[in-house]
């Protein structure tokens, strides 16, 4: 943690906005919403939709946009800004009012704070979301008190689960957890400095307590594995250590520095029986190890949904930062101006073919993820709704796989189409981009770790596709149909169909639906399933073990099996929403531009597959795609800038000044840049340069 | 500039560290070299060679590496890394003594200075390099002053083109200089802020010279266009700006933070008749417009030779940045490990075919690009050893036309590759490479300004399809043989033979030489060359005017045109490199194979359009292919820390506690955790967090 105020975005936090913001942070009814306070409980019996659009126009509740040089863009543009505004959030988001009607509006909470700092939100997140809900979800009574002190912030949370030297192998981590009957309590140990805590946010200054992950043994001898365990770690008055405990900050990390991560290490620091969360076990008194669970194979699938949440906030953390990233180079390119047909005259960079092609793909990506990831938080309400009424039906434990199966391919595909994006906003933007002030890097720097955390991206992947795997062996042995709650899969049921299509010239209009994508992406679908499952099959064969044979299956197969699945689920879903019949009429050329444009694009990333699996054949087919994918940029350009005025946070929170709404590009970069403290003022060290000019140069040697 | 020390790496250097990297800068003989001081000359008769490998081995020049867990997979390389170095590098090049006698030293000194910190390298280079380099080819003898005080220290020198709305269009930049006869002095004017000179690397905050590009205007109201003068910026004594000049630093960037970009604006700032560059143009004191060129395109062609200086530069930049990143990257993956075949085994993570799959093509892309990097700096070499013989002959001019070409396509293959390389490898480092001090932040931030300056990438791709473009065009009309001084288009004169050519599965081994993809990539520059043409000249004859038809033909044909033709040339460069007589018996394996991983690689991002356009049939060729990338990756899996060995500067240079020589991936990594400064200490702001606590939270609300 490198700046001085906590959790604040570096050096931009002024005490008003601080105080602010953490009014809004620690907005009561926010948190009561999510920990069951008996009247505000969340009631399982609303039924989670998504909001339908209010078709009536709001002008107090999105004020008209300053004008400036952006109006002429504005003004081509074939849609009001406003009614699509309207039609993708509803009137009840964009207040948000409370959290309890609408699972959407926690997605918007999430973006809300995010899109002003990912560190103070994150810090908000780790502390009351997952330190707080994982007491609450897998401890029991005798751990509210935590909950309590939690919401009244007589505490601070965090989550203490990886090590030096373990992340993605959780099941190796080292610290131990012995208990102690004489005494009733557990000792907590770190048996030497590769099994201290790392990485955990909130540690480094501010944590006062963590859920500290240890293996739990007996004193037998017997090791029951991992479980969780509360542990003090600071003083709340004094913020100093608990003793037996050394804590530290890691330091500067590429971004997020208003975030503390921090370390830890434990010298037999002994807790009281009680602060064991026993959901899934327990330890009597005396020493005996109990467990209330029987059908732990259900239990498993239940809790596979649990997981996701975390990765289902990632998922709109990315698409949080894409939506900026994409507003800000729009911005500028509907407004910088470089050559033109004639010396005089110089055009918007915008209208290039070759600007557009680099952007309007990503502006179309923020719109179908954002609805992706809407989409998966009501699919998650659902599930979770369903855990609260302790539905543990075969159904239930198969929703929760599928929710698992889309987070885990859900998180990498947003994240990186995130950090491809932002990095070819920030190219498109030239020099101006490169520039702090502009915050393209603060996007890229505070996405990248999405890449990373709650499951490295490739990692993960494997997640998706053993699920797919898994369903095509089971229909392969004669079993069940592909059959899930959610529907993602269903289309299996035609493989053999699907299988044997090829690849048609639509008739007509070329390919500027999203209908012609959707179909190639379930042969695409189909055909990895096949080859994935034919290459374990082969390798399984050639006589390797199980865990060698998974690992030469992922290059080429499985991982992009489970990416070419999520896209189809992304485009599948976003050409559904585009194309359904309550959409307004003004909208449905610029919706069904925006979803064609990112299943085309998406799609073209796998041409060589497609013609190497004979569904694309001949010149023709490859340049029906690309020319499609030109066309839909040259008609969503005119678009643009009002497509980016729906999705933009206000200036304040961008804080762009090439992003900025009223499009004075270069009036608020001068100004950005000669507001800064001391710009025109001398070097502190002029005078050394200067002194060492003289002794080191020749003129002294001279004399 | 935000760091408190000029030039150096933020934080990072310690006074000693400060005064030993001061000398190398600034060592006389390095400048003399290249300013012709009479004794020292560049001497136009050496002839300029890439030396060949000394045979011996040197233990004095390249020492025993430190001993611990990387020693495992050190004993397991198939050659001796020392012998490698001193193949690639030879031991002249390795020790520095002087820069007279081989062009690649000059190399050798930018990634050296490079790697440790390119905010020091960069301000040396922009000084010395670009404003004196620029002085002493536009200008003449009345402008040696300002070498000499450059050289001795007395002055330091800025090169100031861009503005705050101009970059890419040189042309349209509105800085004026009027003559005033009366006085014979130029005015130097910007019209409004607008025109302020931006982004200009050294101006921030230290130089007191700046060559200024402005638009030379004559008292009758004629203007003769761009034209360079040499303008005071600041009182060397003082630091204080100059009369007339507002000037400034642009602030904190995503990078090289340890460089001082500024901006100036000019009121009517007076400077003599004689701070004009006269080379090109001169203003006799009367008031008339004088110029010694008569034929403009031949200078124009050598002039463009010139231009390519700064970005060969950027090119062995890039070289240099990849090189750390994946010596970082698998330093790591040799010691970390994380899950095995069995729960109580994990093994390194570099076991793993998916983290080989994401590292190896880098490690070769490094040797490869290197090699290109030399390559193309011998030829520069000798193309400037002409210019300084004012050779002017039309092989020259083609000579310039070339590798104004290869420059132009480099440095976005160069810079790119990197880029990507670097996220990878931070990706590829999980939760660790995201930790600042473990320098993969900083090398892509440091890296990200390569892909716009000196030309944005994409811009930049046009010059090399351009060239192309126009050489094809030529032929088409019955001219000029495909012929050019570096032969990297001599394969063209078969272009129809080659467009005939089909993918026949090699006989016998495979895939895993580089012949085969060599062969793949004549075919289809062959191919995106004739597709280019046609689509300009069906742009053309459907009514487009000559801009729009070149704008509408970038994506998907001369943007894939020039990179694939430089990837062509890159892998044509380092399979005849690899595969000489001259290689040693023991090291032919090694680079033979990270010639074809490398060929193979890069290709097999172009597979969709080798199917496009029926090079490729079946879906055995593109798994062929795929297959050979991934043997390959296997092959080498075991040399590369050894490969790494050979690349990776010394343990301080690269200043990486997981990337360290060593290979004690958790100890280097802890120290440098513990050692950073206030980590156990509770933050300042303590008290305010508690008391904020007390106050807002609910405890106070309960009595």
């Amino acid at each position: 943690m490198t700046s001085g105020a906590v959790g604040g975005r570096e050096a931009a936090l002024s005490p008003d906005a601080g105080r602010t913001l953490r009014g809004v942070v620690w907005a009561p009814d926010v948190c009561a919403a999510r920990f069951g306070d008996p009247a505000n409980r969340w009631d399982p019996e609303v039924e989670v939709t998504m909001a339908l659009p209010s078709e009536r126009s709001n002008d107090t509740l999105l004020p008209d946009l300053p004008g400036g040089p952006l109006c002429a863009f504005r003004a081509r543009a074939s849609f009001s800004w406003r009614q699509l505004a309207l039609f993708l959030e509803s009137e009840s988001e964009l207040r948000l009012k409370n959290m309890l009607t609408s699972p959407l509006q926690m997605s918007t909470f999430i973006s809300c704070l995010g899109m002003y700092d990912w560190s103070l939100a994150t810090k908000f997140f780790l502390s009351v979301l997952t330190f707080g809900s994982a007491i609450y979800s897998s401890g029991s009574k005798r751990h509210l008190k935590y909950i309590l002190q939690l919401l009244s912030m007589e505490i601070f949370g965090c989550f203490a689960l990886t090590e030096l030297s373990h992340g993605s192998n959780t099941k190796a981590i080292r610290t131990t957890a012995h208990y102690d009957p004489a005494t009733e309590e557990f000792i907590i140990h770190s048996p030497d400095f590769e099994a201290a805590k790392f990485w955990i946010g909130n540690l480094g200054k501010t944590a006062t307590h963590a859920l500290v992950f240890a293996q739990l043994c007996m004193p037998g001898g017997q090791c029951h594995g991992l479980h969780a365990f509360v542990v003090q770690i600071r003083d709340p008055k004094t913020l100093l250590p608990m003793p037996g405990v050394m804590v530290g900050d890691l330091g500067k990390k590429l971004g997020q520095n208003g975030l503390d991560n921090g370390f830890a290490m434990f010298h037999k620091v002994r807790i009281p029986r009680q602060d064991l969360l026993n959901r899934t076990g327990d330890v009597t008194p005396e020493g005996t190890y109990v467990t209330p669970f029987k059908d732990s194979r259900q239990r498993f699938g239940a809790s596979l949904g649990s997981l996701s949440f975390g990765r289902v906030s990632i998922i709109c953390m990315s698409v949080s930062n894409l939506k900026m990233a994409v507003s800000i180079a729009l911005r500028f390119s509907a407004t910088r101006r470089q050559f033109g047909p004639t010396d005089g005259e110089e055009i918007p960079v915008l209208e290039y073919q070759m600007q557009q092609w680099r952007l309007l793909p990503y502006l179309a990506a923020a719109y179908a993820l954002d609805h992706f990831s809407k989409s998966l938080f009501v699919d998650m309400a659902e599930f979770y709704r369903d855990v609260l009424k302790k539905n543990w039906s075969a159904r239930q434990a198969e929703l929760g796989r599928e929710i698992h199966a889309l987070t885990s391919a859900g998180k990498p595909l947003a994240s990186w189409t995130a950090q491809r994006g932002i990095q070819e906003c920030r190219e498109a933007c030239g020099g101006h981009g490169y520039l702090a002030m502009n915050r393209l890097g603060n996007l890229r720097d505070d996405n990248d770790p999405n890449c990373t955390y709650e499951g490295d991206n490739n990692v993960l992947l494997q997640q998706t596709s053993n699920y797919l795997l898994g369903l095509w062996a089971r229909q392969g042995q004669g079993g069940a149909r592909f059959e899930s709650p959610l529907k993602t899969v269903n289309f299996l049921e035609a493989s053999s169909d699907i299988l044997g299509r090829r690849f048609e010239g639509p008739s007509g209009g070329g390919c500027l639906d999203s209908s012609v994508p959707l179909a190639a992406y379930e042969w695409l679908v189909c055909y990895l399933l096949q080859e994935s499952h034919q290459k374990l099959d082969q390798e399984k064969r050639s006589g390797k073990n199980d865990f060698d044979a998974r690992n030469n299956c992922q290059v080429y197969y499985c991982r992009s099996l489970a990416l070419a699945f999520l896209e189809l689920t992304v485009v599948r879903r976003f050409h559904a929403y585009t194309h359904q019949p309550s959409v307004p009429p003004s909208l449905r050329a610029v919706l069904g531009r925006l979803s064609a444009l990112y299943a085309l694009w998406s799609l073209s990333q796998h041409t060589a597959l497609l013609y190497r699996g004979g569904y694309f054949s001949g010149e023709q087919a490859g340049k029906m795609i690309e020319n499609a994918i030109l066309d839909l940029c040259s008609q969503l350009k005119d678009d643009a800038v009002a497509l980016v005025d729906v999705i933009a946070p206000p200036d304040f929170v961008l804080d762009s000044p090439i992003g900025r709404a009223d499009g004075q590009l270069y009036r608020n970069l001068w100004s950005g840049v000669l507001q800064q403290s001391q710009v025109l003022e001398r070097a502190s060290w002029w005078a050394e340069v200067s002194t060492n000019k003289s002794v080191v140069g020749s003129r002294k040697a001279k004399l």
